[in-house]
């Protein structure tokens, strides 16, 4: 049953398109050539597209971490007070980076599969009467738990306050919707492996205004992150560091495909893909770990095995049997979930691919389903 | 006379062989499973193979730039006393990124085309009877000059001081001998577009057991950079943040090759075509800016054009009418001098076709010379 052709299920890496995997098999370029801001200019205007932005968009080589980093040594000072917001792995993360940076940071912390609660973020900013909360971090989509924040209902609250809204947008950019003007949002950062359908490799980070009057009060030291640095080459479409021109060359394939199926579509796409797999993994038995499909991933779904079956051994013998590649739980999460990823080069025949691979993984571990029935429900949409 | 077939004769990024270009067209994979671990494990023995290490290698997403910030983010601290060494672009970028991290430097910097002078460092570390300096800063290789120090000679003067030597080895290694362990080199940093025949966007880096112990001390903030997180996942072959598969597909492909031909091979190779384009271009009246053989440059040889003509006018005919693309001068040496790149995946044949390009560009700009003296000259070696 297995043959070498591996479905790739996660939260990213994403299946690549044939033309964006073919585009790296080119030489490399002069990177202080014209040819080069050339490819650099459509580059960023791919990313504005898909940030929704008329501010700034900086590279970051690197991979996402280094954009949530970027964020934060460029804009804060040790000592600054930050409220970090998290739900997981990732909102955790991006706090602990601003506590390695000296701030003194305050965190909203979610239980798994719970969203930030917008009362919360509420009462802690009208507390601070003094306004000495200099930043929010906020990730949009936590990829380790499977939820997606109401990211508006934030800002609109931190933009009321006057702190900086940092956010992590890395799973959640082109996934859904995440106007980076329209809801004030200062620092926006994405990366090249999700829904760009592009390797890893790069960041993208929009600045806005208010962002770039924080850089200027900012006192920490970077160098290959900097802000100012990195604006003063982009200006003539160069990179202050010999950029890695294959991750470049896949982005300029898949950002075409992209804007050719457009911005609300590619979003409709992702929230088709996490309605089918909610629906079919639920005709199976597995429980998703989000109950409101409103505060649902769209890239990413976090279940539950049916009662009584083991999520690794399911896992495992989807991968072994049928070659689909799921991903497991993080952190507390570990052994306890699956997390099937729908997300950049995903059509729904994958998804109903994964859907009836899945029905067959339970059935042959044991669990009494009725034959066909993911796909039903996924159909049934 | 042209076509679309350009030949990269800079000193980075290089031409590839086809089949580390073929191997990047390939499917993205999970980098939290065993595979990529065995595949981490195999570039990571490559680069140790290339450093002549027995010590740690750390992988830094990114660029060669990222790696210097990387050495100095993890072994200094605010205040810390630092001789940066500079004969050019890049080591002046060492001492700046020191500097933005808060520490005191003291340059010692030399006229482009000069190597570093052992008798000047020698007297600034004896009289350092204090013992303030914790670290020397040194670029083995300066490419925007074409000038190679004499590592070891350094390396000694700073062992038998007792502060860190971080070394920029990023166009040297693989080009010039640099055996990191026999050398008591504490930091050597690499780059994959270099020698190493494979796209930018990763950086080596190796850490002695000493700089493990001024890591313990180091007192600044980093997060994707930190050498504890990175070598935390790499004990399981994984990265603290997603990796850019693609350029690992592609080194692993081309360190086998390199490993193939051989350590020793590999650096004669670099030495063999630069005495030739050096006798080259001198056979065409070229003058080199490094004048004595045993300091320049194996990977890049920089040329003051024939008396009475442009620099910039031959470089832009080379390309427009052979489509061979030469470097120019940066910093004070933009318009004056030309770099012609021998790196990476370079024959004597493309040597010999640069030469004789060369040769009928000066021609066709009205220089006088004897038909076929610069390959004459490169053959007679």
């Amino acid at each position: 049953m297995t043959m070498n052709r591996q479905l790739l299920m996660l939260p990213g890496p994403t299946p690549l398109p044939a033309r964006v995997m073919q585009a790296m098999a080119a030489p490399l370029m002069n990177h202080r050539s014209q040819d080069w801001s050339e490819l650099y200019w459509e580059i960023e205007k791919g990313a504005k597209w898909a940030h929704q932005t008329q501010h700034d968009i900086l590279m970051v080589a690197g991979a996402g971490t280094y954009g949530m980093e970027a964020a934060i040594a460029n804009t804060l000072s040790p000592g600054d007070k930050v409220l970090a917001l998290s739900m997981g792995y990732f909102g955790t993360r991006f706090g602990t980076i601003a506590e390695r940076y000296g701030m003194e940071v305050d965190r909203l912390t979610y239980a798994q599969g719970q969203v930030i609660n917008l009362a919360d973020v509420a009462a802690k900013l009208e507390a601070d009467t003094a306004r000495q909360i200099k930043a929010v971090l906020v990730t949009h989509n936590e990829t380790s738990t499977g939820t997606l924040n109401d990211l508006k209902g934030i800002a609109d609250l931190v933009h009321a306050h006057g702190a900086l809204i940092l956010v992590d947008g890395i799973s959640s950019v082109l996934t859904a919707p995440c106007p980076t003007d329209d809801w004030h949002i200062d620092i926006l950062i994405s990366a090249s492996q999700k829904s760009y359908m592009a390797p890893p490799g790069l960041a993208f980070v929009s600045v806005s205004p208010k962002a770039w009057e924080a850089y200027a009060q900012s006192k920490l030291p970077r160098y290959a992150l900097d802000f100012e640095i990195l604006k003063d080459f982009a200006n003539r479409g160069h990179n202050p560091w010999t950029p890695s021109m294959p991750v470049y060359y896949a982005l300029k394939e898949s950002m075409q495909m992209l804007q050719a199926e457009g911005y609300v579509q590619v979003i409709a796409r992702h929230e088709h893909m996490m309605r089918a797999v909610r629906a079919g993994a639920q005709a199976l038995g597995f429980r998703p770990l989000v109950q409101d499909e409103a505060n649902a991933s769209r890239c990413v779904t976090t279940l539950y095995p049916p009662e009584g079956m083991d999520a690794e051994a399911i896992r495992m013998h989807l991968l072994n049997t049928y070659n689909v590649m799921i991903a497991g739980g993080q952190g507390d999460l570990m052994g306890k979930i699956v997390r099937i990823g729908h997300l950049g080069y995903q059509s729904m025949a994958e998804i109903y691919g994964t859907l009836s691979c899945l029905e067959k993984t339970v059935q042959e571990l044991g669990h009494v389903i009725t034959p066909g029935a993911a796909v039903a429900a996924a159909l049934a949409l």
